[in-house]
C-alpha cells in the first residue's frame, strides 16, 4: 500500500509562537543570529503521577524539520504586520535548516529531569522550532504513555483506541492512534491512521444500525449474512440480557455457524460490565459459543479496568476511547525546550535559568545521555545525564548521586551504559530514518521490560534515578552560588 | 491578506471510524443504502458543571462536508482490507453528498439534550459522517466553552492564548486558538491561527532571549532598540524584584521612553503572581510608568485568575496556556450522535435507543429547536424541543414542563421564539455561508448576554430549562413504554 501522508502536504512551519518571530527577527537586526545555542527539551513530572513516560512523535518532528520552509504567502502575511524588517523576510524566503538535532528514540522509556531532545545550531533557527518540538512530543508521549498504562491494565487482553469523535482536533485522533498503537494498543477505530500510518483500523456496528431495523433480531441478520466470517454484535440497543444476546445467539447460529463460521464477539456499550459479562459469558457457554468474544467499551480507562478485572470480569478485549485520546485524567505532558548553553570563541559556555522553585532550575550545558543497564539482570538501573563527551567506563564502578540531595549515593558495578540521545539531524540534514511503526511499537515493550517492577507500579511507583555526573553537577552548582551571591545580593 | 486554509488542502473523508464504513457496506448490499434517517448530535453535561457550553466549529464542518470524497487512494486501501464489495467501492468512487443538515450558529450557548446538529439523508451517507460532525464541534465547542470561563474570570483583562506547545496535536493548537477567540479570548501566541484563521497573533520574547545576553540588562536593551514602540520585557529569568523589573525600568527609560515611546509592559511568568505583581506595579509607579502592564502567565485558569484577583493581584493582562487549549480540568466535550427517526412511506417513524441509565435514554423524532426569549428583558428564558414543523405561537402562554419530572411545570407569557437550528446543507449543496471569525464572537458575546447571570455562575449555576413539547414528549413516553412491556417482557 502507498503511504498517503497528509502530514507532508501541510506546511507546518507557522505553527510557531510568534515570539519565535519576533525573537528572530531581533537576533537578526542586532547580528546575533549566527551564534551558536544548544537547547534542551525535557519534563518535569510524569502524568497520572506513573514510574515512566514513552517518548512519541519523532517521526512527525522528522517530517516537520525535513520541511522547514517559509512560503511567499507566509512572507506576505508577516510583511503586513509592520514589525519585521525587509532583511528578516529576505532571511527567511532564503531559510535553510541547519541545526543538529538528537532525540531519544520513540517508543523509548523517559524520565523527569533529562534531555529527550537536544538542538544546536544557529540561535535563529534553534529557538525557532521550539513550539512545534514541544507540540509534537508532548501530544504523541502523553498519548503513548496513557496507552501502555490501560494495556498494562487489561493484563494481556487487547486494547482498541476508540476515541476519534472525542478527540482534540484530527490530529489529536489521528496521530493520537498512532501514540496509542505504539504505547501497546492492538489497534483503532481511526480509518485515516491506518491508511496514514498503518495502524491496524477495526470496527463493526453502532445503536444506529439496530435501531434502523424494525427488529434487533432483523439486524443482527442483515449484519451476519454481510459479515458471516466477522462478525462481532452490539447487544445492548435495547436489553443485553432479556434481548441482545438471546437474539446474537439465536443469529449466531443460524447465520454464522450455520455456513461454517465460528461467531466472532459481542460488544457491550453501557450498563454494568462486570455483573453483565459474567452472565452473557454463561449464556455464550450454555449455547455452545464458548470461543465467542467479549468486547467492551464506555468510558474505560486503566483504573475501571483494573477494577473490572479484580471483580472478574469476562471481558476478552476492551474498546477505550475519550479517556485515553485525551489522558482525561491528565491531559498535559508538560515538555518545555531551555537554553542551555551557547558557543564563544569554540567553546560552550553553560546557561542556567533560576527560579524560587528549585523544580524549575535549570541544568546547563551541552550534554550526553546514557541508560545505565544491569550486565546479569538485563535491567536499567538509572539514567546519568553528563558533559557532553564525558566517558562513562563501564569497566570501572560508577558512583551515582542525586543532584538535589548528594549525601544520597549508589555505586554501580557490572553494568553497560548506552547513549540514548540519538542524531537525527546534522547540520540540517536528516540523517535517521524512523523504524515503522510495528518496529517502535516492539521497541517500546521490550524497553519497558527492562524496567524493575517497582518502576511499572501504579500507585506510587519506585523513583527511577535520573542523576548528574559530577562535572555536570558542578557546573550547575557553580552558576547557580555566581547568580544567588553576584547577580543578585 | 489571501487566507491560506490548509484545512482545504487535506481531505478528512477517512477520518471516519472503520464501524462507519462497515455499516455503509452493509447497508448498500441489502438495499437499505437509500433508506432516509434523521440523526442527532447532543450532549448531556456541561464540562466543569457550568451552565452552559457555546457552540463552535461549524465552519470547519462546513469545509469537510463540501470535500467529502474519496479519492482513488482511499479506495485502493478499503479494497486491500477485504471486507467490502465491488459495488461498494464503485458507490464510494461516485459518492455525492445529498443530506439535508442544521446547525447551531458557532458562538450561541448551547445546553445538555438539545439537538445542535441535525442531519437528513440517505442512511448510508448520514451515518458515514458521525465521527466527524462530533470530532469536529466536540473539540471546539470544549476548548470555546472554557475559554469563555476564562474571560469571565478575568473580569474585562484581556486574555491570551498561550498554549500551542502543550496542545494535542497540531489542529489541538490552530482550531484550539480559533474556538478560544470565539470564546472571548483577545488572541493567542499561534501564529499559523492568524495566517489562516485571522486570530490576532501577538509575542514577545522567552527566557532564552535573556539568557542568551552577557547580562538581563543588555538583553532588555537589545530588545527595546529592536521594538521601542511594543516593547514587553520578561522580567522574572533570574530574579523579577532584584534583576528583572530593575533592569526593565532602567531599559524603559532610557531605550523607550527617551525616543519618545511609552513602555508597553512586563510579562511574569513564574513565582507567586498576587505578590509579586502588586511589587512591580509599586515599583513600576514609582518610576513614573503607571501606564506599563503587567502581563502573568504560567499555569493560570479560570480558578487561579479569580483567586488572583480576589488577591487584588496588579495584573492587566493574562496568558493562558495548558489549561485553556486543553481545557485541563475537563478536556472531554461529551457530543453524541444518535439516530432519531427514519422514513417509511413518506412518513416520519421516531426510533429510540433505551438505556438502563436514564439520562441515557434518546429522545425520538425529527425535531426542531426553539430559544424563548423574554419579550420585556431580552433574557433567554428556555429552550424548547419540538417535533419538526410543529408551530410555538408567541401571542399565546406556553406550558413548559420538564420532561423527566413532568409535574415541574411553568406557564410563560409574552416571549419571542427563535429556531436555533440554521439549515445549513439542501441536499448535499451548502446554502449557508459562515460569518467571519471577528462576528462569531461578538455574535457570542451578545448571545451569552442573553443569559440570566444565576446561568452564568461557577458554582451551582442555574440549570437552565431545555423542555420537550407535549407532543415529542408523548412520543418520547409511547415509545419507553412500547420497548419496556412489549420488547422486554
Amino acid at each position: 500500500m502507498t503511504k498517503i501522508d497528509w502530514q507532508d502536504k501541510k506546511n507546518l512551519t507557522m505553527l510557531a509562537d510568534f515570539y519565535e518571530l519576533t525573537m528572530a527577527n531581533g537576533y537578526l537586526e542586532h547580528g546575533l543570529h549566527e551564534k551558536i545555542a544548544y537547547f534542551d527539551m525535557f519534563f518535569r513530572r510524569i502524568p497520572d503521577n506513573g514510574g515512566f513516560a514513552i517518548m512519541a512523535g519523532v517521526e512527525q518532528l522528522i517530517e516537520y524539520l525535513k520541511n522547514l520552509h517559509f512560503s511567499e504567502e507566509d512572507i506576505d502575511y508577516l510583511r503586513e504586520k509592520n514589525m519585521f524588517s525587509v532583511k528578516f523576510l529576505d532571511y527567511l524566503r532564503d531559510f535553510k535548516f541547519e541545526c543538529d538535532v538528537w532525540a531519544v528514540k520513540e517508543g523509548m522509556p523517559i524520565f523527569p529531569r533529562e534531555p529527550i531532545v537536544k538542538v544546536r545550531g544557529p540561535v535563529i533557527q534553534a529557538q525557532f522550532i521550539e513550539t512545534m518540538i514541544l507540540l509534537t512530543i508532548n501530544h504523541q508521549s502523553l498519548i503513548a504513555t496513557k496507552a501502555n498504562r490501560i494495556v498494562r491494565a487489561a493484563a494481556g487482553r487487547p486494547v482498541l483506541e476508540f476515541g476519534s469523535r472525542r478527540a482534540q482536533g484530527y490530529d489529536g485522533a489521528t496521530l493520537g492512534a498512532r501514540a496509542s498503537y505504539i504505547g501497546g494498543c492492538d489497534g483503532t477505530a481511526c480509518t485515516i491512521a491506518d491508511r496514514d500510518y498503518n495502524i491496524p483500523a477495526t470496527g463493526t456496528m453502532a445503536h444506529s444500525w439496530v435501531q434502523l431495523f424494525e427488529t434487533e433480531e432483523e439486524a443482527f441478520r442483515t449484519y451476519a449474512k454481510t459479515y458471516p466470517d466477522n462478525c462481532v454484535l452490539l447487544v445492548d440497543t435495547y436489553d443485553v440480557l432479556k434481548s441482545g444476546v438471546p437474539n446474537a445467539i439465536k443469529v449466531f447460529k443460524e447465520e454464522v455457524v450455520e455456513k461454517g463460521y465460528r461467531p466472532k464477539g459481542v460488544r457491550l456499550d453501557s450498563g454494568d460490565i462486570a455483573y453483565l459479562s459474567k452472565a452473557v459469558r454463561k449464556m455464550l457457554d450454555e449455547a455452545g459459543l464458548e470461543d465467542c468474544k467479549i468486547v467492551a467499551s464506555n468510558s474505560l480507562d486503566e483504573y475501571i479496568i483494573r477494577e473490572l478485572l479484580l471483580q472478574d470480569a469476562k471481558v476478552d478485549s476492551f474498546g477505550v476511547g475519550e479517556r485515553l485520546i485525551t489522558s482525561k485524567s491528565e491531559p498535559v505532558f508538560g515538555g518545555v525546550y531551555k537554553l542551555v548553553a551557547v558557543e564563544k570563541d569554540e567553546s560552550i559556555i553553560p546557561k542556567i535559568k533560576v527560579s524560587a522553585n528549585v523544580e524549575k532550575i535549570t541544568t546547563p550545558g551541552a550534554k550526553d545521555l546514557y541508560r545505565l543497564y544491569d550486565k546479569e539482570t538485563g535491567k536499567a538501573i538509572a539514567d546519568l545525564v553528563t558533559m557532553e563527551g564525558e566517558k562513562v567506563y563501564e569497566d570501572r564502578p560508577y558512583e551515582l548521586f542525586n543532584p538535589l540531595y548528594t549525601w544520597k549515593r549508589k555505586k554501580v558495578y557490572n553494568f553497560k551504559a548506552e547513549k540514548i540521545l540519538t542524531k537525527i539531524f546534522d547540520k540540517g540534514k536528516c540523517i535517521y530514518e524512523s523504524p515503522n511503526v510495528d518496529n517502535i511499537k516492539r521497541f517500546c515493550k521490550e524497553q519497558i521490560d527492562t524496567l524493575w517492577e517497582e518502576v511499572l507500579r501504579f500507585e506510587h511507583p519506585h523513583k527511577y534515578y535520573v542523576d548528574l555526573s559530577y562535572d555536570l553537577w558542578k557546573i550547575k552548582d557553580d552558576l547557580l552560588k555566581e547568580y544567588s551571591i553576584e547577580k543578585l545580593s
